[in-house]
């Protein structure tokens, strides 16, 4: 059976996250779904990330096998289309076969994330669902100050979710950027792979950096802690885009 | 009376436009309704520009008068406060009193709009309702060598809706500049005044000119022509933006 390797841009808002779930419609199952439409088959496909609801993507990943083959831009173009009959805000921006052992989710070497903050008094109209609106000046030099201590190896047990299912609370965080365009902050974050809500923990506590509530010791106070309690607050899922995978 | 200046940004998808009308929701009438509940006044606001449906606006600019005086920024946060209660798109990003002379309309200087063009093969997920969507290929230089053709004086017939009830079809385009990162192509306008669609007219001629249908010269004679008939078709309202006013 012929592999696909799927990039897909959404908007996280109407879905309770990437993955199937009993409870509400899901990204994976709408591209599961736009599949069974176009080839009549029942397929369980593999993502790169399985990203929380309201969490939007611009390079999710994932793969699919499907028992015919497809020229690369007809099954894009099919699967958009379907896509938009079923009106999801999804949209598969790149379709490529690829070789039988390529796995979306174990081949991924990087993945990159952004997380978007607007920082201003009014409330947000145009980008409302699409950042986490911050009322409060935020300082971002001290933010990316801060994000510097949680960059390498380390054991991230204080920012990762309850839920967590990953066997080891260790990761290597390559780059956690912070930088500012007018009223824009962008937290940047690259690694191999993250923990369940990690970026969003590590946004929601380099927000109080950016406050002036905590230093760059509060900071790796919190991480040698090993402790969920010593975690900021967790930041809201629609600042967060899952931007690319590296393979 | 105390007169207030108001910078209003929009999502316009759900509006019928700017202006006030009997067949559905409109930003002004969602702003009046928002200086009703706050103050128990029927006021008529008046904008600089009366943006279609689905066009939006990042410095959209008004003026109300009050029959009592409030603080600046209490003001916008109550009105802020209204809106969100209604579930509108809109937000005030600026309230100021302002001498009793100025007029939103007609004082206005220069106005600057944004058109926005993502050229890719996949539909929008992300950007949908917030850009015009062209799956061709464009050629931006083409589009802005094209552009300035129509900057400067120019009676702009060609370039105006039927129903525009400007009095003059003379207008002068200060600045007409096309620009590209990435997917996304940029139309940037500036003028003291513009027809109805004026904007909208340009950007559906140079897709003309940037798929290389359109020469600089096919552009000219369109213009020459004085004729709404010699106009390419008119680009949708979700790639426009309202950008500011100068004063």
């Amino acid at each position: 059976m012929p592999r696909y390797r799927l990039v897909i841009e959404y908007d996280g808002t109407p879905y309770v996250g990437w993955q199937r779930q009993e409870n509400g419609p899901s990204v994976q199952g709408a591209v599961e779904k736009a599949i069974l439409s176009l080839t009549g088959e029942t397929v369980s496909i593999r993502g790169a990330g399985r990203t929380d609801s309201g969490v939007h993507a611009m390079g999710q990943v994932a793969h699919a096998d499907l028992s015919r083959a497809w020229k690369d831009h007809t099954l894009r173009n099919a699967l958009n289309a379907h896509l938009a009959q079923a009106d999801e805000r999804i949209s598969i921006l790149d379709a490529a076969q690829v070789e039988d052992d390529f796995d979306a989710r174990f081949s991924a070497l990087r993945r990159h994330y952004l997380y978007r903050i607007i920082c201003r008094r009014a409330p947000l109209a145009l980008e409302a669902h699409r950042a986490w609106f911050v009322a409060k000046p935020l300082d971002h030099e001290a933010m990316h100050a801060a994000a510097q201590v949680l960059v390498g190896k380390h054991d991230f047990t204080t920012f990762r979710a309850a839920q967590c299912q990953a066997n080891s609370p260790v990761r290597t965080i390559d780059r956690l950027d912070v930088s500012r365009t007018g009223d824009l902050i962008e937290i940047r974050a690259t690694a191999q792979s993250f923990l369940h809500n990690q970026i969003r923990s590590f946004a929601g506590t380099l927000k109080l950096a950016g406050e002036g509530k905590w230093s760059v010791d509060d900071v790796r106070a919190a991480l040698e802690a090993r402790d969920r309690k010593a975690c900021g607050p967790v930041a809201p899922p629609e600042g967060l885009y899952f931007l690319q995978v590296d393979y």
